[in-house]
């Protein structure tokens, strides 16, 4: 195992009615910006339920932020803040929402242009407001950790900061508020937690043995819970259980000690930067491809993988391993997510200015051991055609 | 799923080398108390490593606290934290250490008599001075949790208290710092982690599946490596898992949103207080005989641990229960802890003074259900003959 520092100081507060609980987490006398995406929070009635738990606090909202969040929509936020001399933000929404309020806090904080957040990946935070946040929707894990993923529009760049400050102090977790999402958005919230878990877990063995068997754990879940995630819109512990998932999926604690891989995600936000791809659909492409082509990197872990999350144990470890890759891509199929670029209508020339982005930013040595050059990520994305 | 709430804040600092670490833990200015046991911090340079790490910062050491900690002795140390004015304690040992050191926390700041803190489980303590590990000993979890227990050696009673403000502020753990325990330590600290889990995960279905399987990752881990925990003293990755599980078993994380037990902890306790076995004697004793003689209202999650823990997938329902609690058993005396009342000389004529003892302290309504009264107590003792 290898040696690790793990401290996650946020608090989760988890379950049915759980939003009036904001009252008693968020100081009475902070000035409360609350930021949220698209209609469906006032829809839902989530945002009525936030103003009353806000009391006679003074509060503004900032609406608007969407999927993969704009740099460019941030900073008005970040003016907003500055000009109401406003002190604590609360972010109401799934992932997106939770990654740009990540942002403001830090922005808002932050003297001189604040896309060095992003160019020095959150290493130039050295204050930020604090946050909390009440989730509506299961996926990203942004909850309960201290990244963030941030779009500049006008360049196409989708980039990554994080920093310990931005830890949200707490997060309200309601399954009930996950009940009016549409199908698409929850098949994309369980490829997503699934990959994450998968990124952390299927490098190379160092005898971590607890967070194997909990890496293996969630997935396990999610793939027992996918479908019914899928298809019955209201059966609050499918709901739990993937929220809890999710969560856990991405805040630190599988990552501990073992080593971590990453290239889909990195290869993926290409993907969607310069096709607008959802998130999870670029997942659910490169990540079959990739066990593909670097089955021999992953080969101990692959056939662990095969044995304990898809109780693979009959063949030979070639077949097994196939298996293994064939189950992953069908289980994500199997949630309406496609897993072929031209599914997309995505072609062979499109793979090029892919590449020639990532080798922009430096994205040359991905994965567990750094290996992946942007010529190995060209072949895993021929793989996806 | 039940509605939780989970915070820890606690910082772990895992692996080799890791002791050097303090110096950028504990505040430069900081007034340390050092607490340890008995003579092996010092024979095997773990104390000079602290000494050393603590550079010049003022500091006072206190030795001796005994396995099962006594209130009389810690009141000793808190004489000393006041009579020092000191603001910073170091526990360096095992679940003894860590405990005794949380009380003198929560005491040395405590106006009136502290034994409340332990009448009141905790809910008198408003203030307590910070507290950082140096985990020597892997086993009770108390290096990630806000709980401790302490003994009164003159009523024989022991008790338990829990207290956010008692969650360390950091905790290190080096594996090789385990190295040099003896054997029966070891074996009981795989027992005393692997009842942890049992106790939070053995008793009635609540669909929590990642916390299932968690809990089952880490009986699973457990028993892989419980015999070369015990038989090979220098292993690292072995030493390493069962740091971590151990750590994992009782921070919290597995007990969220699910029934939790605890009655053969606190029976275990009595056996301790009043005949002197060391902690993991007594669960090693209890528990087989509980999951015994509550078999039916553990059916559904015996019949899963047998399935996922053990591997006993054949035969009928209640052979498969038969088998799991067996396979329990046995996995104990295999790590040399034996697990029969007549193994320790304690015979039938014991019992009613240990029952006396619960029901005096209000222990009457036990177990994840509340239905194990003394009488059941009685009955479970009963069968550990």
């Amino acid at each position: 195992m290898l040696n690790f520092d793990f401290h996650n100081p946020t608090r989760i507060v988890f379950g049915k009615g759980s939003v009036e609980r904001l009252d008693s987490l968020i100081p009475k006398e902070a000035r409360v910006l609350v930021l949220f995406g698209g209609q469906s929070a006032e829809k839902t009635g989530t945002l009525a339920e936030v103003r009353k738990a806000l009391g006679s606090r003074t509060w503004k909202e900032f609406g608007g932020i969407e999927p993969n969040p704009a740099f460019e929509t941030l900073m008005r936020a970040v003016e907003l803040v500055r000009a109401e001399g406003l002190d604590f933000l609360l972010a109401v929404g799934g992932g997106s929402v939770i990654d740009g309020t990540k942002f403001v806090a830090s922005a808002a904080a932050f003297e001189g242009d604040p896309w060095a957040i992003l160019e020095s990946f959150g290493g130039a935070v050295t204050r930020a407001l604090p946050l909390g946040t009440v989730v509506t929707l299961a996926a990203t894990g942004s909850e309960m950790n201290c990244t963030a993923v941030v779009t500049r529009k006008s360049t196409q760049t989708k980039a990554f900061f994080a920093n310990p400050l931005i830890y949200p102090r707490f997060s309200i977790l309601d399954p009930t508020k996950t009940y009016s999402l549409p199908a698409r958005q929850l098949a994309n919230g369980v490829v997503d937690a699934f990959t994450h878990v998968v990124e952390q877990y299927l490098t190379f063995p160092v005898d971590g043995r607890v967070q194997d068997r909990f890496a293996e754990g969630l997935l396990q879940t999610l793939v027992e819970i996918g479908p019914r995630v899928v298809q019955e819109p209201a059966d609050y512990d499918t709901r739990a259980n993937l929220m809890w998932a999710a969560t856990m999926g991405l805040n630190g604690l599988i990552a501990v000690g073992v080593p971590q891989d990453w290239a889909t995600h990195i290869i993926g936000h290409e993907l969607t930067a310069l096709h607008g791809l959802d998130h999870a659909q670029t997942l659910a492409i490169v990540l079959p491809a990739m066990l593909e082509h670097r089955r021999e990197a992953k080969r101990e872990k692959l056939l662990q993988y095969a044995e304990r999350v898809w109780g693979i144990t009959e063949g030979v470890a070639d077949q097994r391993i196939d298996r293994a890759i064939e189950a992953t891509r069908s289980f994500f199929e199997s949630l309406g997510v496609k897993t072929r670029l031209s599914d997309y209508g995505i072609g062979a020339d499109a793979i090029g200015a892919m590449i020639d982005k990532l080798a922009e930013k430096g994205m040359v040595k991905l994965g567990e051991k750094g290996d992946v050059t942007p010529e190995v990520s060209r072949q895993v994305l021929a793989r996806c055609l």
